[in-house]
Formats: structure tokens, sequence, C-alpha cells
């Protein structure tokens, strides 16, 4: 790093927002000392905040995050960084021809991590040249020695195999690792420069020895450790500032959105409204996991050939290059059924740590799926999406509110997920109607008659009106609430609702009973906002058996979420 | 998969649960049709049942799942096959010592999945030779050419580097393909065959062509495509059994739990617990992801080394080698951090397809780990737990509850989760207590006098016990129920003491507002139970804002989850 600091990294580390800069991630984030140690060495930091390492409100957490600048990533979680540095990589290649480079530290423990491969697949495929990736391979991970040790000759052969140039030195001479920086430069591959080095080299009671891992000396420890490395005073490193670069100015327009009269599948409308705005904006990017003709990812690619990237089937690998893509100020969108973003989850998990802006599509949500049978209907998606920190979840019915959704997203702070549907869908909206996020919509009844209010979103709005029309026939006036805005949610609407209906709820949901619409209707019913006493009756229509293959509506109906049972479930609260 | 059949398989048709049976396992799932022709090409389906594909009911579903006898697990989300091979062959080699082959077939566009390079590293660093992988290497993806197409040389070479044997052959020529899987079988080293084919190998029109990916034929396709494959009438194969062979018999006695009066973590008890399992059980198996030392799953290596498996930090192989250990009937315990358990989120859900019997340890739970910061702590693994079909979700506050707990994960179907807590926590309960699963707990209060209930687990157990002291000085008499089973819950206790205290809940956790603790709380009051209205008025104190580093203490103040908190929340609903 000292190599990397003094030589080759160009950087204004007083004005860390040049689009010039290069880009260095810690994907071993949990060698949080040495990067705060480059920080001070480049005289960003001083003595003393650095003594605030780990201490409660200090930037210097245990792990870095993007609360200090000069960091571009929340790292922490083993082979993210790597992959979000491919992400970075690209967009500097192909979108903005930035002259920026990459450079991404990794341990060797981390190179377990399937996440690392899906990277260097990647960047190998993409013939990243404005990559390097180094690895210090110390040979010993947290609990004991590492798989491969100082076997530097496979992680070669492993490289070389996926198409990077691997560059093997010794990581305690700053020669070799010079060179090996000045021609990881030049390369016409991407380069991996595989650093044999020794833990806590220079401490003769720590260096290569087992049992170190997060620790800390205690004062006569740190003497004689002072004393062997030699307690120096602190230095300042001279460094280097990137030559002048404009970043390209995008154009951004108004997008031109279709509307629709007629059934579409909202994954459709997605896609085409992914079109609009790659057709309006340039900052738009969309990455897909080898499924753009089921997500409909495809119809940007076709308006926006150069901001559409292919991830091929590696979930984790789409969601870091998106998170990569939006450090340099894109506004990416990625997309794959909502099932297989469970891949990733760990990766969505750290975006939000890394106060990323992300737009997620899942689509093939749900038992109406159909055929395909339940490994590829997403159940759980709405859970884990809610429980991300500051994310936006929503869940449309038709194709005009998608479009509209999907453009609210594009200036969405935050990690934002949109669950789409494979079946088409009778338009539920007029086209100029407005769909702002954490509203609602009441489709059916809104009067002070209503007796039992339903909610859906997404498919079970469909059921949810025929159950309408059923119970209207009957007499009886419901009020229906498209929830399309699971979170933030349309607490107000809810509780007008309660109101009228005294309470009387009957949620339907094309997912599990945990964590979904249901639990998000209860908790922002009950919630934490001092008005008092709440009293429902409430009735929840979820997936509650394991489904297997059948048609989209055999399968509502076998789920129990289906027009007839929502039907008879509001029967039951009208009394 | 004709050669296979005929000629290298070793499995007794009419009696799947033979022990001796090799293992088949379809990576590529989307290949269902070809592994239900194999089942009727073994005789053991018919033609009326062949044709029940993909409708409602019928066992031959979109992708196979263990509904069909022959089937191990669940497949259709790529990459999870094939370390699930890895984990049947582990176990056959190094527990069961059982005669056993697994065969897995895979993909091309699936080794764009990392978990296919977790699955090489392990089988390749641990020299399965009783396992075989085949590569369908057909060029075409779903939505058009895979990165490498036909390049079985950079197969081969990756294969190679990660210490396979590969194995390339025209996936067309029988004898080809016939000789590589007598090779195979008799390797030193894990054999992957690298199989070139054409999809749609034999139809003129589809032969090689994208565009036909998952598409059926229409009635003149299917005419034309019959007259040139040949129509012939369905063929049934002769298959070879295995030797006979006796499973050995694995002891199991009752453990010996340690008991505890002194502060200890719910993790270090969680490992005690195992390892007393471990030395009364031979069916227990332990796999960890290289931080055995934190999540203490390394007291269990002591007692029993060899039914111990380190992953290295490779989260997706660690659970999908605990789910190839059930399918021989091991008991197998995965753990790591809580928080990196997301990483393997699809191979949870995937295993519920699979009606899998797996337990996992997720460790560091929440901000009260303390310094490391926000990419160390899980602040949603309880929602994405809980959004697991028919999951079992533990969260336990103490040493001897946990040691209860973990005894019953043992015989527990389906999927249990247990959160440990980094801290060590004081004793809250007597070691002859007991904790059944579904079960809670009054800690405090009980009497008809109590005028509010707090709904705490794990951790905030600890900070409402400090907050029902103080509330005592003021005279408050409140019940604090435990809730260390969040799910299933014990509605029944809410009720109880909903009735007691009219409805005044505080709810406590060290975990994100949605999906936990509160949401299972509101979802039993309300649930769908046709028991009548329910009022509540309702405090829930969550992790709010993303949380930094700091000492434990002073996070959950930070949070708002601190006794004080909840003194303040309990304070105000009595009023």
């Amino acid at each position: 790093m000292a190599v990397l600091l003094a030589g080759h990294l160009r950087y204004d580390w007083s004005r860390p927002a040049d689009p010039a800069n290069d880009h260095l991630i810690f994907s071993k984030g949990h060698a949080s000392p040495l990067v705060y140690a480059m920080f001070r060495a480049a005289g960003v930091i001083d003595d003393k905040e650095l003594l605030t390492f780990r201490k409660l409100g200090s930037r210097l957490e245990g792990h870095p995050t993007p609360l200090l600048p000069w960091v571009d990533v929340a790292t922490g979680s083993l082979g993210q960084g790597f992959p979000i540095a491919v992400g970075v990589a690209l967009a500097g290649a192909r979108v903005l021809r930035a002259p920026y480079r990459v450079w991404a530290l990794l341990g060797d423990s981390e190179s377990a991590e399937g996440s690392v491969w899906e990277a260097f697949e990647r960047a190998g495929y993409e013939k990243l040249t404005n990559l390097t990736a180094i690895i210090d391979v110390n040979r010993l991970g947290q609990r004991g020695p590492t798989q491969l040790e100082w076997d530097t000759d496979t992680y070669a052969a492993r490289a070389e195999a996926f198409g990077w140039e691997p560059l093997v030195v010794d990581g305690h001479d700053l020669a070799q690792i010079d060179d090996a920086f000045t021609r990881a430069r030049g390369a016409e591959r991407p380069c991996v420069v595989i650093a044999r080095t020794k833990k806590g080299a220079g401490v003769s009671f720590i260096e290569d020895k087992p049992g170190w891992h997060g620790k800390t000396l205690d004062p006569e420890q740190t003497k004689q450790a002072l004393a062997e490395l030699g307690d120096t005073p602190s230095k300042t490193f001279a460094w280097q500032k990137p030559e002048r670069w404009e970043r390209p100015r995008l154009p951004r327009e108004k997008p031109a959105l279709k509307t629709y009269s007629e059934p579409v599948a909202t994954r459709k409308a997605y896609g085409e409204a992914l079109a609009a705005l790659g057709a309006a904006r340039g900052d738009v990017v969309v990455l897909d996991a080898e499924v753009s003709n089921s997500t409909h990812a495809e119809d940007f690619k076709k308006v926006a050939p150069e901001r559409f990237f292919e991830m091929y089937i590696a979930e984790q690998q789409l969601v870091a290059a998106a998170v990569g893509m939006q450090v340099v100020g894109l506004v990416a969108f990625a997309s794959t059924f909502a099932a297989f973003l469970t891949r990733a989850y760990d990766f969505i998990r750290m975006a939000a740590v890394s106060r990323a802006n992300l737009r997620l599509s899942g689509s093939h949500a749900g038992v109406s799926i159909g055929e395909d049978g339940p490994s590829q209907m997403a159940l759980e998606d709405l859970a884990m999406m809610r429980a991300v920190h500051g994310s936006t979840v929503l869940y449309p019915c038709d194709a005009n509110q998608t479009a509209k959704l999907v453009v609210q997203m594009a200036d969405r702070e935050g990690i934002s997920y949109i669950r789409t549907t494979r079946e088409k869908t009778a338009p539920v909206y007029k086209p100029d109607e407005e769909f702002p996020i954490g509203g609602s919509k009441i489709v059916r009844g809104g009067g002070n008659d209503d007796r039992v209010t339903i909610v859906a979103a997404g498919i079970t709005v469909h059921e949810a009106i025929k159950a309408c029309d059923e119970l209207e026939k009957d007499g009886i006036t419901v009020r229906l609430i498209d929830l399309y805005s699971v979170k933030p949610i349309d607490a107000k609407a809810l509780f007008a609702a309660s109101a009228v209906t005294g309470g009387r709820f009957v949620v339907v949901e094309d997912h599990w009973p945990e964590g979904g619409l249901g639990d998000a209707v209860l908790a922002a019913l009950a919630g934490d906002t001092r008005r008092g006493e709440v009293s429902l009756r409430y009735r929840h229509l979820a997936v509650r058996q394991m489904p297997g293959s059948g048609k989209p509506a055999e399968l509502l109906d076998a789920a129990g979420i289906s027009a007839k049972h929502i039907a008879k479930a509001a029967r039951e609260l009208a009394g």
C-alpha cells in the first residue's frame, strides 16, 4: 500500500470527488487499520482522529464505510469489494471512458468466496485493463492456515484460467511490487498482483504466527513491537494527482413513457420504461443476469446497447457491479428473477451500509408464475427487501403504474426494489394517473359505507377486484386499497380505512405469510405512532403451503389467495 | 445420461432409500424433462405420469423436487445442486465411508455462478474421488450464447487449477462418454466430464439454434422432430444395483449438557451444546465457514474432529454441504456470523423446497456486537429466516436456554435457525428449566395486576430486566415475556398477556424494525385466528438508524433499545 500510495495511485486527496481520481477498494475490509493509516499518510486525517478508531461516533469504524469521503463502498463482508471494483472499472471503461484505474486489495482467505471468481470471470471476459487486483497471501485466516497457504502458483493458475495476468511477488520487496504495479498499468489483460506476505511481518512474536487475527497488543507488547519496527514519527507521503479530466455531460431529458390500455405484464412495462429512460438519459445503465428476455431488461438494450451489461448467471456480481456503477454517479438498474435476488442478499444488505443508490427489479414473483414451480417463485422477496435499511419496496399491479414507478426509482435515494409479475395483467389505471412512492390507491369503495378494507398489491389486486364484484352482488361494499408502495407505506390511508371499516381488514398477498404485505400493514396500523389504541379484525391470506406446478389461476386458488378466498374472508368479517 | 444409466450408475430403482445407492443430482434443474425421462427409462414412472409434467398436483414439477423418491434435493436455482453434491460426497467419504458415488450434471451457463467455484474448490481440496461432475457445454444460455461457448479448453484449465481432472468429450459420442465415466470412477482426483454438445441435437430446426430455451413444440413441429429423431416406442433400460452395504450404526445417546451459573455468551453455549451432542451422537456433523473460534463450533471439533467440516469463507458451500449431508441422514449444523448467512439465502430458501432438515446458527447478531460495525451486525436475519417455509427461529438469552434449544434443534424437522450473541450474558434461568420450541417464558410479572407487556428476546431480555427493575421502583408492574421461540410463536401467552395488560405491548429487538420480533408479535396477536377483535397499544423499539462502531452498551442505547428506552416506552403506555 505504501508503494501504491507513493508511486502509482493517481488521487487528489484534497478533492475526493474529482472524477479523474483512481479508486482504491479494500475488499479485505478488516484491514481497516491499514486503509486508515494510508489516509493518515496522505495527510487527510490526523493522529487524533486516528485514535478514535472503533469508538462511538468516529468515522473510523471497525470496517471502512463511505462516511469517509475517500471510501467508495463499505466492506467487511468478504468477496464484495472486488466485484464492486469490477463495476467501477466497467463504468469507467465502457460508459464514462474515464482515465481512472481501479485497485482492489483482497485477502487470501477471501478467495474462497465464489463471488471472487464471478469477479475474476467478469473482468477477464471484459478485458478490464483499468482494474488491478492485489491478493495479500499471508497464508493465515481468522482461525488458522488458509487452504492454499503460500501456494502462489495455484493462485496464478486460477487467475490465468479466468483471463487475468498473474504477477507473483514477494509482498515485502518494494522494488518487486513497484515493478508489478508498473506492469499492471500497461498490461493488455487485467493483472492480479499475488503478493506473498507474512502476517505481522517485522514483529518477532506475531510474524507468521496464528492466533493474532483481530487482536490488540497490551502495553508491554506494544513497546516491544514498536522497538522492533522502529518507532519513527508519523510520516506524510507525497502523492500524485490525476491528469485533469472532465466527466462527459450525459443527456438528461424527460422520458417519453409508453401508455397502456390492453393487458401487459408488469415485467414488460418495466422493460419498456427502462427503454424510455435509456433514450432520455445518458446516466442510466442496466444490468441483467442472463434473463433479460424474461425480465424484459432487453428492451433497454435495444435503445442503449452500450449501457446494457450482460452479467450472465452471477447474481452477486450483478448487484456488486450495479453498486460499483453508482459509485461514479451512474443510475444503475439491475434485474433478474425475484427469487434469484436472494442469491445477492448479502450484497444488498451491504449496499445499504455503503449508502448506495441502487435499483433492483425482481420478475416472476409469487405462485402466479405457474408451471415452473417453487424454485422460480419468489415468496420471500418482500420480507427480504423490507428488512434493508432505508429501502423502498414497490409492487405494481398494472403496466401504467409500473412505468410511473420505474421513473421515480431513477431519482430515488437508497435501495429501491420493484417486484414484477410474469403474467399479463389488465390495466387498472389510466395512463395519466400518478403513483407517488409512499402512496396507495383506492380501487373500489372509498365511501363511508365501506364495511371491510381489502389490502392487495400486484397480482392480488386483480383477484381482489373480482372479489369486490362478487361482494357487490351481495350488497357488501368494501374498500379495496392497492398498496403498490409496500415501503414506505401509506399509513394514513390505512388509518382512514380502519376508521370507516371498524378495523376490518383482509390482506392478501402472493408471498409467504411472514415479512410481506400483511406484516407491513399491521406494523403501520399498530406502529409506533403514539396515536393510541388500534382495534382490528384481521384476515391474512398468504401462501402457507409449499406450492407445486400448475396454471397461474390454479396455483392462486390452491394457495388460498384467489378472488373466491378473498370474498369469503371479507364476507366473514362483514358478519 | 443414457450411458450413465445403462453402464455406470449403481442404483436400485426399486429401493430409492438403499444407502448404497449412487446419487445423481441435476444441478441444471431445468433439464427436468431429461431426468424424468431417465425415471421413465428406469421403469419407475409410466407414460401416463410422464404426461402430467408441470400439471397441478403432479410430482413431475417444472424443476425436480424430492416429492419424487429418486430426487435428493430440489434444484432450479443454478449453482446449487453441484455444491450440494459435494456435501453428499463428503458425508460418504468422511463420515459414512459409504461405497456410493455422486454424479452431478451441470449446465455451462451455470458455471458463471460463484457457488460452482466454491464447489470445485471444496471438492478439489478434499480430493473427493467419489464425486463426478458432468458439464453439458451446449454453448447456449437462456437468451443467447454463453461466455465461453465451446471453449472446452478454458473449462478444463479452470477445473484443473481447482484440483480436478478434466475429461473433455464429444457429448454425442457414447463411447467417449463411457470411457470418461470409467476413468472418472478410477481417478485419484475428482473428475469433471466436459461434454461438448449441441442443444436440441438431432432436430434440424432446433439444433444449435438460439431461441428454443424452455419452448414447447407445436403439433406440426412435434411431428417433424419425431420423424427426424425416429419415433421409437418407449424403452426401459436395464440398470445395475449397488453392491450390498450396511450403513454403520451411529451411536445415539442422550447428550450430557453443561449447566451455567455465571455469565457466558450464548454463542459459547451453542458450541458447548454441540460438543455434548457430538460426544453423545454419531450422526451429528458440524460445518463452519472459517469462524469456528467466533461461533464456537470449534468446541465440537475438539470432541469429534472427524465430523467437523471446515468450509472456509464460502457460506454458499457451507449451507449446500449441510443440505447434502442431511440427504444421507446426517444431522447437520452449519454456523457462521448471522450477517453472513445472508450470503446463502438462496440456498436456505431452496433447502425448504428440498424439504431438508437443516440447522443453522448465526452468531454476532445485532448492534450489541459493538466495535466491528454494521457490516458484521446481522439486523435482518430474523426477517430472512422467518420468511422460510416451515422454518423454526430461535433466539436465546442465556446459556442454559441455548443448550436446551440446541438439543431440540437436532431432532427438529425443517430448517431451524438459532441466533446467538457475541457478548456474555448473565444466566436468567436455572439449568433444569425447559424451553419447548413454540413456547415462551414470563421473566417478570405474570399476575393480574401487570399493566404493560414487554416482549423481548436474546440480548434485549437483559435490557428489559433492567427496565423492569426501574419500573418496579416506580410501582409499575409489568409482564416481561422472553420470546425465545420467534417462530413458531407462543400466541397463547401473548393473548393471555394482552388480556391482562389491556393490549399494552412494548416489543424490543436488536434488529431492523421490519420482519423481526415486532412483526411476529403483531401477526400472532392480530393473526388469522378468527378470535374476533384485537385491541392494541403498541410501542416498537428496534434499530432504525444505520449503526456505527462503539461499545455494545453504547450502541444499544444509541439504537433506542436499551433499558432506559424500554422503561420510558412502558411508562408511557402505562399512562
